[in-house]
């Protein structure tokens, strides 16, 4: 059984509280808010669990073996540090940090201390995003060509990041880890209609080698909410819509087959329709997976699937996307 | 009466030639196109309709008193400044020409010869277009802050042109009618496939003046066939869906209350949730509107809708777009 | 503050613990439930809540003012009177009772010991029926011509009830509810195909005076999930897709006009389609709505809204399918 | 070459005509309407066609050697009669006949002149009855336990028939095509309110030997238009969506699992969710195929696919139903 507190519950952090309260591996020790209304909440849910409004009083605490992170980004780092330093093994929200140069020193300090460093990217613990995952990797797709996210929607304006890093993170996680290729070149384009330096909307184009290109589409001010992907192959191509209740993939076995490159632009281009599949899916709580795995690296010393890398390499992209964004979509380099 | 010759009867002639020869104020006269398998097909339909292999036959036939012209892009300039300078008037598919010089020539020599130049931008001749613009217009919709496109489906390689200028011509098309802005920067990147000269998908972001923001998001490569656009603004967003059999606009009343600027990350802004509403629409064909615009506009001297200026206006955007696609996304003065 | 004992912990009991639990006018004091594993998980939930295995022990509790009983139909009418008999108000799940005549003593003993009687016809409470009945009694719809229900899924098998008894439930609640009228012949057909006596799919025809017709579509064995609600009128019609995310109602601006009835088969009628038109709907949880409901009729006298008489409504339509679906379709007066 | 003459140029003979006229085995040598209109009409289209305001007249031509007659149903049996005796092949607009008295005895006469006679059911030609006749006939969805459609829209109310007759028709031939067993009795429910004595919606279940129930709801009055047809199966079921423009239908590996009978109602059965798949399907217009095949039976000497035989079991069906819609519901032996 491992301890565990949980640190911000606001929005994101009572999902931690309650998976770690249920799960048969781990107890919710702990928890801390600024915010007495909060704790208050809290302590009617959990009436066994003690309460900080300081986090530094909860990281104090030596029963507590592990911490669960879910605070403001720009203070990722100074508590994931504090909490590393007092040998917590630290689980941290999405995007790790505000600045790569910050997620690195969380990496090093986390292998210095020996300790678990894992990162919130939940997508990468569903049922979809894994079998996506498996479709690739099997090569089941052929070439990868394309990877299309819209992620729009009526949304919390959050306090301290723009759209690109409160929405487009998500989809930054889930191509680190289905993607074999990493984005070697950014152009992002945006505006900001409320606060020009927080943009609300946002259109980032990734550029791989190998002649994939992905783009992700996020907007706070939608009228409709979308959750859709589409992720195209030489010889198969993939819809993912999570908004979806089941079916939420669906693989097209749709092409076009081209005898030689000279032929594209002939009549004899042919395109290829086959039948439609929407693969069986495992419909566990990705939270739920995720805070499963997080106790079983630290009881067994395993390797997270996502860990202080993959979020330092989404936060670099970010950083080019924000840097490109300035300048109206030139390309920059990650 | 107005007898009309239609150049090209390949894949959008046909239903030119169909409009033509149902319209009371028209007679479809004469066809040619260079396959002789096609007109074969078009004697079968029509057999009172002259064909001609030589669309130069066709220009000089005296009887014919306009020309719809439906072939490749390449062709439009030459076919077009030979039809005029034969004293026909024209109805031009889209895009206009393969260059904005082209278009502007074709546009100087309609005013000389006071013959009517009308460039095919078909769904602003839609019920959804229309009513979209007079929702703009009304300004119902508040400041207006984005205009959101995907275009996209497993089609048709096309023999001359890229994706962009296939498919985002139409959005081009009917921003220049709904919007009352003109886009000042274009941001566009995309991807060759088969032929790294010509993009079988491509992302375009335009930049307004306001703040306003448009984003196209055209593919020939998708699994399923998207045809959807919204446009949001500060009062009201739309979200027009072409591929509704009904309802294809739906009017959201949505969008966020902010007392003043410095409250929006506040606690305080709230977001407004209200009706829906989907206005009925005239279903009639666009293109027999057209048509009969087209038959009107010679008959009475009327400008028509969209002329060869619109058309211009949307080739320059268009160069605009091919240009910033060859730098991954550097922005482009229009 | 109303100490509330929830009697039955297994599908729904956890809905209605919760409620109370959460509600500012209530307690959660007690819980019973025959499985130790149930009374488990909600002793871990609710650290303060007493619980019982044998529901007798609950009702012997002084301090406890009011119950909601969700256990197998069977067993309502023994819990409900044992539990008025100790002079608590009751809520009681649905179907009320396994007979009209048992629905009946229910209502006779309440009013006896003069508590109340609220049976748990949860849609009533949402916001999506309260519009719907304003809609209807406010004659925007006109003249009403039909109500047509799809409420299929893959369900769970119940022990007790068929599916007429499980799921139509829900839609004769409703319309009770929200028409102006009661149904007074009911045909219903069937299939039974694991258990003859239990039919696992039906539909049920209900006969109005006025001409208003309703019909009802439940199958636990379906592929896909529907809840599906048309209703007609002579002004306007309404869908109302309970699936729906938002959205889910939509009030249609459609119907036939005829100058006089001899003239509807001739040419002269006409279709007339307007607008569509989605209320903005209050999307509070409709539990919490009844259950605050039930607890102010309790602190103020006032008469449930979904009182014992609705309840006997129900169960009186319920036994007449019964009757017809044991004869085919056989009309049954109600 | 097959000369085809078109009896009836209202809604649905056009389609026939078209079809004659551009396949490669038939030409379209004649059309007759009793309104000049249409007949100026069709004129337009087809120059080279003889047209007739009396069929008689068709009829009495040599030179036609079959006929497709699309006139209201009343005059069905004497058209298809004196069609027959002069000697001409029939295909026949659906419902064959307005009893089964005089299909039969347009059966009797087809056999005696050695003539074809094809009942226009037209979506048995279609790839996706096809495709779902092979799958129940390959047994892939294992026992068939129910056949449930909806076949509902704003529509055109018939000047001769009721809602029954003119859509329920569709389901009765595809379900005469598709399924291996016959409805034995049926219940019919269903409401006029326009004309008491012709329904404008009705609700019609079959019953079959094994326990198999078919339903189908028809509406002449839905604020929206529905086609979805749901087949369950002990090992798969089916979806069928004709309004889908692709992935019209979508085969569920779903069920449950019972051990033994006696299992069913306790928690040991469990629900089987597997894949969802949706075969690619042969979109040929159904009319094209039916036409090309009805000129193929002429040539050849083979049997329709839908027959006198066929449509006189949808007739008899439509009888039964009638009856039981009268007696709201009472069962009605086939």
């Amino acid at each position: 059984m491992i301890a565990v507190g949980v640190i911000g519950y606001g929005y994101w952090g009572p999902n931690l509280a309650r998976n770690f309260a249920e799960l048969e591996t781990s107890t919710l020790a702990a928890l801390s808010d600024r915010s007495e209304t909060r704790l208050d909440l809290a302590r009617r849910r959990y009436p066994g669990c003690r309460t900080y409004r300081d986090h530094h009083e909860l990281l104090a605490d030596p029963a507590i073996e592990a911490v669960a992170i879910a605070t403001p980004v720009g203070t990722h780092h100074p508590i994931t540090m504090e909490a590393l330093a007092a040998g917590k093994h630290v689980l941290l929200a999405k995007p790790m940090a505000a600045s790569a140069a910050a997620a690195e020193a969380m990496i090093a300090e986390a292998r210095l201390r020996e300790r678990v460093l894992l990162v919130d990217h939940t997508f990468c613990y569903t049922g979809a995003v894994r079998r996506i995952r498996e479709l690739i990797q099997d090569g089941a797709l052929g070439d990868l060509y394309y990877y299309d996210s819209v992620r729009v929607n009526l949304g919390l304006f959050q306090h301290d990041v723009d759209v690109v890093w409160d929405l487009a993170v998500h989809d930054l996680a889930i191509m680190n880890y289905v993607l074999p290729f990493r984005p070697v070149e950014v152009s992002a384009t945006g505006a900001g209609h409320f606060d020009s330096d927080r943009h609300n909307l946002s259109y980032v184009t990734l550029f791989f080698e190998n002649n994939l290109i992905a783009h992700l589409h996020v907007n706070w001010m939608a009228p409709v909410k979308v959750r859709r992907t589409l992720i195209g192959g030489s010889r198969k191509m993939i819809v993912y819509d999570d908004l979806e209740p089941s079916d939420k993939i669906k693989v097209y076995d749709r092409g076009i087959e081209v005898s030689n490159r000279e032929q594209i632009y002939s009549m004899l281009v042919s395109y290829r329709t086959g039948d439609m599949w929407a693969p069986n899916l495992d419909l566990t709580e990705a939270l739920q997976t995720e805070c499963r795995h997080f106790v079983d690296c630290i009881q067994h010393g395993t390797t997270p699937l996502t860990g202080g890398e993959a979020g330092l390499e989404v936060v670099r992209v970010l950083e080019a996307a924000s840097r490109s964004m300035k300048d109206r979509g030139r390309p920059v380099k990650t």
